[in-house]
C-alpha cells in the first residue's frame, strides 16, 4: 500500500490515496498503520477520496471533488479534525488535485473550505461556545480558568508561569461539569500573542491541538481579533469573528509503500 | 532520502542506505528523522555502511562487509543494540545485500555474527554479569529484585501480578547502586517461559528491551537453558550458556523517501 506521512504543527497522519474508493479498510489495519512503533505511526489516517465515490461524500460531490474519510488512530471513525483537514490540502496540493485560494473538501460534517496562503493553511472551524468559568487541580495548585466549547470540551486557564507545571497526568477537574473529560489549556500572559500548552484527555501533553488554540484565542482576545498562539510544534495564527478561523503549516514529511 | 522503517518486538528502527559513505548525518538530522510526529520516527537510525568504506569498520571490513552506524533517537551515536543489528540484517537480507546462516555485522563494538533461522534472527549479546540483590520502589510497594548486567544495568524483580503495577513514572531505586539509572524488569512467574514488563531509563515503559529480556531469562533460569520471553511487543528467546543469545522476529514495515 502507497502512503504519505504529513503533520500540521506536529499532529501527525498517514495519508492514503483511494480516488476510487476500490479499498476497504478494516478498523485494525488502521490501527497497525497508525501503530508509531509496528507501522507507519500517526495520530490518525486520511484517506483521499473522489467525493462522488464515497457514499457519504456523494451529497457533497457538487461542492468538493475529494472526500476526507478520516479515521483515528484506533481505527474508529471520526468526523472532522482541524490539523487533519489543513494535512489533506496540502496533499491534495502537492499532488496536484486542486488548486486556487480556497479548496473545498468534501467531510463527514459537511463540506469545509480550506484557504491557502502560501505554506500555511486556514480553515473554519466554526463558532466557539462562552461557558462560565471553572478550575483545574495541577500538582495541588488551584487553576481558574474558562470552559469554552469548540464542538469538544476545553478548559482555558491563564497562568503566570507556564513552564513550571507538570501536565505528565491529567489535570483532576469537576467531572459533574466534564463528564467526558476536557482538554486543559494552560496559557501564559498576552492577548494578541500567547503560549500554549495542553493537555488532551485521554491522550495526554501534546505538542499541538487545533480547538484548544482556537478556544485560547477565543479567551485570550476576549473578543474579536487575531491572536498567535505558540504551542510546542509551532505557531497558529486564530482569528475570531462569528466564527473561528485556524491557520498555520501543514507539510508532507515523508512518502512511500508498505512492505 | 530513501528511507526503510523496521522493528524487532516493537523496538523501531529508520533505516538509511549510504553503502559508499557519501553522506553526513548531522545530529539534529537524525533527530529530525526520528522524531515521531515530525520525521518518520524510531528508536534509533541504522545507517548502512560497507565497512570498507567507514573510519570505524575499515579494520572488520577483512571479517564483516557491512557496517551499522548506529544512532539514538537524539542523534547521539551509540556503540551497538541487540534489536538494531537483527533489524540490521533483515534488511540486508531483504536487499539481497548478503545471505547465509550466519551473517557478520561491524559494529561500533566489533563483530557481531547474526544468525538467520526463518524469520526469526539471533544475536550473541555477550556474557551476563550477576550481582546481588537490590530494591525497587513501585507506587509504594517495595519490590525484591537481583541487579544483573548486559552491559548496560538491570533489575530484575520477580512478580506474582505483572498486571497490578502502574509503570508510567519510574520506579524508585537505590541511586548510590545505580548513578546512571538502572532498567527495572518485572517478571512473572516461570523457569522457561516468562512473562515480562520494562521500564527503561530515561524512556519509560516500552514494548520490549533486548537486554532487558536476556537479563530476565538468566535470573529465571537460574543458570543453563533456553528461556521464551514474552514482551507486550512480541516473543523473544533467550539462550544462556558462557554468552547469552537472544533470538526474535525482525521486520521491516515501510520504505519511501523523505519530502
Amino acid at each position: 500500500m502507497r502512503f504519505a506521512k504529513g503533520h500540521g504543527t506536529g499532529n501527525d497522519f498517514v495519508i492514503v490515496a483511494d480516488p476510487e474508493n476500490n479499498r476497504v479498510l478494516p478498523r485494525a489495519h488502521v490501527a497497525q498503520l497508525c501503530n508509531r512503533r509496528t507501522g507507519i505511526g500517526g495520530d490518525g489516517l486520511l484517506r483521499v477520496v473522489r467525493a462522488a465515490k464515497h457514499p457519504e461524500g456523494v451529497d457533497q460531490a457538487d461542492r468538493a471533488e475529494w472526500f476526507m474519510d478520516y479515521y483515528n488512530a484506533d481505527g474508529s471513525i471520526a468526523e472532522m479534525c482541524g490539523n487533519g483537514v489543513r494535512v489533506f490540502v496540502r496533499y491534495l496540493l502537492e499532488k496536484g488535485l486542486v488548486d486556487g485560494e480556497f479548496v473545498p473538501v468534501a467531510t463527514r460534517a459537511g463540506v469545509r473550505d480550506v484557504q491557502v496562503t502560501g505554506d500555511r493553511l486556514g480553515i473554519d472551524m466554526g463558532p466557539a461556545k462562552i461557558f462560565g468559568g471553572a478550575t483545574a487541580v495541577i500538582g495541588g495548585k488551584v487553576l481558574r480558568g474558562r470552559h469554552i466549547s469548540m464542538g469538544n470540551p476545553h478548559l482555558v486557564c491563564r497562568v503566570d508561569d507556564l513552564d513550571a507545571f507538570d501536565l505528565s497526568t491529567a489535570p483532576e477537574v469537576d467531572r459533574s461539569l466534564f463528564p467526558d473529560g476536557v482538554n486543559v489549556e494552560l496559557v501564559g500572559p498576552g492577548r494578541e500573542s500567547v503560549r500554549m500548552r495542553v493537555h488532551e484527555r485521554g491522550v495526554g501533553e501534546t505538542d499541538s491541538c487545533g480547538t484548544g488554540a482556537c478556544a485560547t484565542a477565543v479567551e485570550a482576545l476576549g473578543g474579536r481579533g487575531t491572536c498567535t498562539v505558540t504551542v510546542p510544534g509551532g505557531q497558529l495564527t486564530v482569528t475570531v469573528t462569528d466564527t473561528v478561523t485556524l491557520t498555520g503549516p501543514a507539510l508532507l514529511v515523508a512518502e512511500g509503500h508498505t512492505l
